[in-house]
């Protein structure tokens, strides 16, 4: 018994009492426990913020916990910090709610969290409160984590569908859909040389290098859960304009294409964790675009498409050979708990 | 299989696709989405609260999911309100991220939802920014809920244990332990008349009406999760006081005290969901319980113990019979998944 209590995560730990306060000590105050999370009170105490607060949150149930490039706690940090950034904040603060299943190894519990500690680190940002809940054996698989974050708004920003005019121009940061390929090939236990790679990572620092340009920033998303396809989808859905993207400029990884191709995936649907999509007035784009490819998160940013006043609503691929087709939003659940 | 679609949540509610879409253009847009959450925007854009932010969290796996008195929704508003609310913040926007269960009836995420909208409006609080996953069958229990809460700070409000004095009072907002002995009671099947209703409410207009005495309030408390005993022993465990509770002046609900005899629980281990425990200076203790009661939140409010100099970092019961026994901190998980 003395052991099992040692190595794994029991109901105790999530009951309020000693072993609370014992899992507390062990895998909370060490990493977090400094200033507003000292003494770990029910609610941080933050400083105001002058202009403005951006607020956003997201729930994390990726399945494998750990995937080439990442886990489940730095995509934790990751989602929410890209969340509050291509919002127009600067990322400040996170909250981090844990749902841990019984039985779960403590170790495990520990390496999530360090990803979490160091992510945060990274991105700027401090975990300033959090809530840990153990559920029966079988009733969640592993771990759920969910973190919500406040950023600074940034005013120069203004941003929105609305904004979008004929002519602009589509950015993307990096190459795209490699977080869903690599979490897939993981889940299939698909192993290959050069596989996929998760993009998980910031985008805060390509909204700052973005920031002396703001005004003329229409819109900025990372494109997660259904991938380019459903963020440009949304962007033109209300709108009198189209989207139209050039097959030759999409930026893939060998990997992510690899495996696509494999399970039969458009790579269009696939989630990426670390990549941002930008639109912005022609005059800029190359600005915008020398800023990201100055920064690592950037150096494979690249114009993928404009903005037309044919075709309103909806987005079109132009293939190589001078075909059109249409890029269309996904319809259910491809490629599920992808993050 | 089209009234399945229509009648039970599927995977692809969650994918980030048109299901997605659907899905909150069903149960969100109609409850939540205006200003802040008005186009569903991955961030909300919110003002800035010029004395300050307090920010807090808190998941829920609460089970059952409704229980006399509330459910999982309501609960999920009260929790995070009242973490934001005695840490001195004037509860204002709330996130709120679902994870729910492959298979679950659409008509129960409404009725959940329709709890968060009611108990938010009673809070003056906004459901401003969200995210649903969906996890397939077995892998969470229906439904666990995420809030994490911003408020504004009331710079009057100085609070932590380390302010405690010798002959400070305890006060309590109601009766204790009800919200743990109804979801008990709901969970064992046990159906008596005058059975324990759950207190899930919010403590911020309880907060409120201390104010004007703020200054000489000293922690302010919602005993969830190891209830009484685990609060005070908290707030004196490194502290050179001890706390005195008396047995006689204990406000139990007949029905609450029912279900502990007869399942064998110490009701000073139960979780309440709307009540705090505040200590504060004598002189201001009858002035903050007239002011209590005054409103009905805190209509059973009444002075439960005080603090002393002997018997440093213990929390003591005085029992009716000039007996005293020492009331101990919960060891492990004696009531789980009770929020």
């Amino acid at each position: 018994m003395r052991t099992k209590t040692e190595t794994n995560i029991q109901l105790g730990h999530g009951g309020g009492g000693l072993l609370t306060r014992e899992f507390l000590d062990r895998h909370v105050v060490p990493r977090f426990a400094t200033g507003p999370l000292e003494g770990l009170p029910d609610g941080a105490t933050l400083p105001a913020l002058e202009n403005g607060i951006i607020f956003s949150t997201d729930s994390f149930v990726v399945h494998p916990m750990f995937f080439p490039g990442g886990n489940i706690g730095d995509l934790a940090v990751h989602g929410t910090v890209n969340d509050v950034a291509v919002s127009g904040g600067i990322p400040r603060w996170l909250s981090l709610g844990m749902i841990l299943e019984e039985g779960i190894e403590q170790d495990v519990v520990g390496r999530v969290l360090d990803s979490v500690a160091e992510a945060a680190a990274d991105c700027g940002v401090q975990v300033v409160t959090g809530d840990t809940k153990v559920v029966p054996r079988g009733l969640c698989d592993g771990m759920y984590l969910n973190t919500a974050g406040i950023g600074e708004r940034m005013p120069e920003f203004d941003l929105g569908a609305a904004r979008l005019q004929t002519g602009d121009v589509i950015l993307a940061s990096g190459t795209l859909g490699d977080h869903g390929m690599a979490v897939m090939a993981a889940r299939e236990g698909i192993e290959m040389a050069g596989g996929p790679v998760s993009d998980t990572g910031p985008v805060h620092r390509l909204v700052q290098a973005a920031r002396p340009f703001a005004t003329e920033v229409r819109f900025m998303r990372d494109p997660t859960r259904g991938g380019v396809a459903a963020v440009l989808n949304e962007l033109v859905e209300d709108a009198p304009l189209g989207i139209i993207l050039q097959e030759d400029d999409l930026p893939w990884s060998t990997g992510a294409r690899a495996i696509a191709e494999t399970l039969g995936f458009d790579l269009l649907h696939s989630a990426c964790e670390g990549r941002m999509l930008m639109a912005c007035a022609p005059d800029v784009a190359g600005l915008i675009l020398d800023a990201w490819r100055a920064i690592p998160e950037g150096n494979g940013a690249t114009a993928v498409g404009a903005v037309t006043n044919d075709d309103a609503g909806r987005v079109l691929l132009e293939t190589c050979m001078g075909g059109r087709r249409l890029v269309d939003v996904p319809q259910g659940e491809l490629l599920p708990r992808i993050c």
